[in-house]
């Protein structure tokens, strides 16, 4: 929290504020706790974080939230809620109460309503720089050994569904599975069930294949094919801690089209190439930077086909968070978590991917994936 | 759309702007595409919505969008981009430019920065009414039959956890099946594992147990109990339309203490006088307040303990939406689904609720909740 308290007494701030849910990733660091509806958070300088609960809430987060609950009752938002018949200006008034008159900082993010409603009773200072969203990249021992254990299960869950494709029969070129074609959505509830038994939850996981796979973020449905490249992309959530793992892999059953070979082979050279630059220090647009130059000198572009994306980001409370390997990436930090996710589309021909995710330390890369990369099965 | 172009009209704004994630209701109700990453959506006075994508997501999305997409490119924003180098400033000037440099209408859920940098530019309305929410309230025929659907399914996983408290065996007052402890973890995972197979997903599940039911949203952990009640609440999504139900039972395994049996005796009494209650034109707060007063009539407190939260709220594309059973709730809407969920929570006696979830008509309630409401197994 020092960082936060540094960040209030640069700004002259006397409370950092945020109304949020647990979808947020800010909120869930910075309070610990689960809850589906917007909460006001409220952190003084050089104090514990508050967060301002209904009554039916107050026993349930005094015992998981690692922020004081107040209820709304002692807040005074009951009492400012009587006057002002509205709930955002009730809101507005008990931030300032609580803030003891002081400015106010909040996230980019933060409601624009409610940011001006407090414009009309203090100083409202916007965190430009995002402090939260730099306290969360880099990570404790504690926050890295969960995203190791999701990525654990991450793989497992991976195999679950690698397995069913490598184990089906082609019949006129549709895979078959246990008498029936293998679909995209078969293999993402396998990989689905079996980390829910494990406490995750992963969502808009994409099993892609043939020419959809163009499109680099396609979910896909449908049989898949024979010969036909399939893209599984699975970043789940782990359900108590609320941290993410990312993997993609690519496989094809049966014999790949020597492009789609090629462009696999080109890939897992800029997966080492990406892996072998980062450490502490080094910029991430450096590294995404050096994967497009492998890429050009292999004859793939990148604009508006081949490599469309960025080479990686950071993974965390949020599965997409800083830091970022892009054009626009800064330098890494020992303790970031990163991906590092090349990859080359083209329309009419298909798509790779292989996405591997590890930590930045002082002399490298310390990478949590260890499933095989293989293309055929 | 119609309702946006008044409110548009109203205001003399030009364009109504939205920056967020499908994750935002909002977002997913105006452009029906699916994605973690949060885009700009512009929809001018009279015209079809755009959305800003990146060029990997540009196929995709006019695939599956209903908003017309246009790349970062071809709005201005790289160009922006470069001149700025700050993506928030880029994306204030995109937004400027594509809305044709008049007023612009934004949520008061807009990220803050974002409206300080459009302020800069131009005039800066927020929908202090909350215009898509009171589109969203109320429901088309499309959307009253996925959430009807949504119900169905909710209500069979119900009865998978349900039925495996039925067939439970106490042994020293906890519950056994298939010879281990039945927990709350168990039960969840059942549920969860038989909507993931119908294409829902549900998250935050409550199975709570004893004394700890008691705390309305407590998620509860460890075994079922003999003689105490289980209070199971599911709210799952399905992931294709993005609409909800939400269903509630209280249950016990054995014989309730009295003070159960007589609360739920008294939540099943609620649930019917809420129910008969609503109709097009009566006000939330009238439903929300004729519950309190039969509670209180049977010596049932709603403060601090008793009855401590509102009677229900609309469901949809969130799972808490508009409109409100409560005591700020206004008039209700022909085509607004809501929950009847009035509860009971004492400390160290524990608690029951009951919620059904139905379409509000010109003639009354039409329920889509069919499940008993039976206490004892």
């Amino acid at each position: 929290m020092d960082k936060l308290d540094d960040a209030l007494a640069a700004t002259e701030c006397s409370a950092y504020l945020l109304y949020a849910s647990s979808a947020d990733a800010d909120f869930r660091y910075l309070t610990g706790f689960q809850v589906s509806d917007p909460l006001l958070y409220l952190k003084k300088r050089g104090e514990a974080g508050m967060l301002v609960v209904p009554q039916m809430e107050y026993e349930r987060a005094a015992t998981e939230s690692s922020a004081v609950p107040v209820t709304r009752a002692e807040s005074g938002f009951l009492k400012f809620l009587d006057e002002e018949k509205d709930p955002w200006r009730a809101l507005a008034r008990t931030a300032v109460s609580l803030a003891g008159g002081g400015r106010v900082m909040v996230p980019k993010a933060f409601p624009y309503w409610l940011g001006k409603l407090l414009e009309e009773q203090t100083g409202v200072v916007a965190d430009e720089h995002g402090v939260v969203r730099s306290m969360r990249a880099v990570k404790t021992s504690r926050e890295l050994a969960a995203i190791r254990a999701a990525q654990q299960a991450t793989e497992t869950a991976m195999d679950v569904g690698i397995s069913m494709i490598r184990r089906s029969t082609p019949k006129n070129g549709v895979l078959y599975f246990d008498d029936a074609p293998l679909t995209s959505g078969r293999v993402r509830t396998a990989m689905h069930a079996y980390l829910m038994e494990r406490g995750y939850t992963a969502r808009d996981t994409i099993v892609s294949c043939g020419k959809e796979t163009a499109m680099p973020h396609r979910q896909g449905d449908g049989p898949l094919l024979e010969n036909e490249p399939v893209v599984i992309d699975l970043f789940p959530q782990h359900d108590a801690t609320g941290y993410h793992a990312d993997m993609t892999r690519t496989v094809v059953k049966g014999e790949p089209s020597p492009e789609i070979a090629e462009m696999h082979a080109a890939v897992c050279e800029a997966v080492d190439l990406g892996e072998s630059l980062i450490v502490a220090g080094v910029e991430g647009s450096a590294v995404h930077n050096a994967v497009v130059a492998l890429f050009k000198e292999k004859g793939y572009e990148s604009e508006n086909k081949g490599f469309i994306h960025s080479l990686g980001h950071g993974v965390g409370l949020d599965v997409h968070e800083g830091p970022s390997l892009s054009p626009s990436g800064g330098p890494l930090e020992a303790g970031n978590v990163v991906t590092v996710e090349p990859g080359l589309y083209y329309p009419g021909i298909g798509g790779v991917r292989v996405e591997n995710m590890g930590a930045v330390t002082q002399s490298g890369f310390d990478r949590f994936t260890a499933y095989t990369r293989d293309l055929i099965l």
